[in-house]
């Protein structure tokens, strides 16, 4: 290992290898999804400007955005207190962060003890990842 | 189970019966802490208006703020499309969630690929936990 690459060791990974990232709006401030990194996507995010996640389903590197278009250009990447959390904030390019093709991931929303959906799709995901 | 308690089966526990829970500023958006729940702990939060975490290393339910004061005062909360994170906007009273005493967990930011402290301590924490 590099010196260049002892950030990597600051973080405490789980047994897993894993830790969870918040990707936040670098604008707005608003918080799109939440996915996973392990030692290598990070290192990867660092180098390319753009988010690269651990796919936990695929088992693989998942550079965001590779078969939708919708990249996540690096702005910022933070660490808790605990060294067990990123946060990531990013440009949304597409605007679009969820693959329901809406906005962001959090478009339920408890109201009286039942969560209603409160945000549009603005792309058929049949249309996104149609490549 | 009552029908007022049937949004908590709609979440994705994890095999241990948790889910990361994100803090976010009502006011600002700021990402605040990453912490967890449980069912109970949800249910509380629902209830009471103030946030309840499921605290993993003393194995037992957290009313935030209960010993140093510092309240999370529930203003609306949002489950992503995995149903598997939860995201809750709050009114953070006194203005210091981190237990470090600092106005949010996320003060390490990666700069020249090394982990900088960007935020003051606003608070000895002798002081916040000295009850």
């Amino acid at each position: 290992m590099s010196v260049q690459d002892s950030y990597l060791s600051k973080v405490n990974w789980s047994a897993d290898g894993l830790v969870p990232v918040i990707a936040q709006d670098m604008h707005t401030n608003e918080v799109l999804m939440v996915a996973w990194m392990n030692r290598e996507a990070l290192k990867r995010t660092v180098e390319l400007g753009e988010v690269v996640y651990w796919s936990r389903s695929r088992k693989k590197l998942w550079h965001k955005g590779e078969e939708s278009g919708h990249i996540q250009k690096v702005h910022e990447i933070r660490l808790d207190c605990d060294e067990d959390v990123l946060l990531i904030k990013i440009e949304q390019i597409g605007g679009i962060s969820c693959h329901t093709g809406r906005h962001d991931c959090f478009f339920q929303k408890l109201v009286d003890h039942e969560w209603q959906i409160t945000e549009p799709v603005l792309k058929d995901p049949a249309e996104i990842y149609k490549k």
